[in-house]
């Protein structure tokens, strides 16, 4: 009989060794080799699903959005379009050691992509997940203008791209101040400028 | 005779071929011994100034924060306060290939810093240049502020994490995505966010 190889399950498996390893050692940690022994397999078994360096990473980023995409769907939509919004911006902020671990995955493929030279595989990958949490940001946004509760005047447009700026900004400091942009300080400042753009607070 | 180096002569003629090898070929293809190559010395005599990647990396860090201020210090306090404060921040956004240039410096030395272990001296050092930038925010709010241009009731502490926040996210954009995040409109969306702030543009 031929060997059977469900890849959707060892995929699986060696997404959750990955993320074992990310989680204990650190993005930088995370190897052929590392993760290979975390799973319990050859080497040669691992590269299947990512043969080098630059596959390991983008490997990981999938993983990372595929995450915050299931968080994201699993938000009850309950409370006021404002509470609504900032929970769903509580899942892309670096606000736990999960959230972190995802943060410095991003770090670390972001950084791996601008050493690609010319426009390589990387690079298009970073512009997809960079789009994605645009298009995250677009929706949040066109709901609180929906639901009427945006000051009048506002170019939408330009707002999305300041959140989004304001969001990677803020995930980049609680990764370089980690004691001065906590958790708290993150959310609170989230909230500020959110109310910034509301009718009621002017 | 004993043979009598200047080293702040010789500092800056370092510092000239690492910045011409970073615009030419990227903070990447900095090393040693390409620096060496294009200052005409011996690998011997660069490393006398950085000994290593991690010492390369924060001389190239040293010279970009000293760019940034000997800019900063040029500028004439001319026209009203909020053209002044635009024209601080247009020297510490990635607005053109020089400053883009130390843009990438930073994000090298940033993705170096993140993976050394422990509290390294390069976090420290990370540490001191995020630091300046927010200063640098704060003294620029508190001008706002001090010219009475400013709406009432705002946290001022909140928002200089805020502004810094959105100089750093909108460099990483413009890093990521240069033809969707043009300086035009890197320029746009900083003056936005600061008429936001602004009494006169509620």
């Amino acid at each position: 009989m031929p060997k059977i190889v469900d890849h959707d399950t060892r995929r699986e498996e060696i997404a959750e060794a990955l993320w074992r390893v990310v989680r204990r050692d650190g993005i930088r940690a995370a190897s052929v080799r590392t993760i290979a022994a975390e799973a319990g397999w050859s080497a040669g078994a691992v590269r299947y699903y990512f043969p080098d360096q630059d596959g390991l990473l983008s490997f990981a980023m999938d993983l990372v959005s595929r995450r915050v995409t299931d968080r994201v769907s699993a938000i009850e939509p309950k409370g006021s379009v404002e509470t609504i919004v900032l929970r769903y911006l509580d899942e892309v902020l670096p606000l736990d050691a999960e959230r972190r671990a995802e943060f410095d995955v991003w770090l670390a493929f972001m950084a791996q992509a601008r050493a690609e030279s010319g426009a390589g595989a990387l690079q298009e990958h970073l512009g997809k997940v960079h789009n994605e949490l645009r298009q995250l940001c677009e929706s949040l946004l066109h709901s609180l203008a929906d639901a009427g509760v945006l000051r009048d005047g506002l170019d939408l447009r330009r707002e999305v791209e300041l959140l989004h700026a304001l969001l990677d900004g803020l995930a980049l400091h609680a990764a370089i101040q980690p004691d001065r942009t906590t958790p708290t300080r993150l959310r609170q400042l989230m909230r500020r400028h959110l109310e910034s753009l509301m009718a009621e607070n002017p």
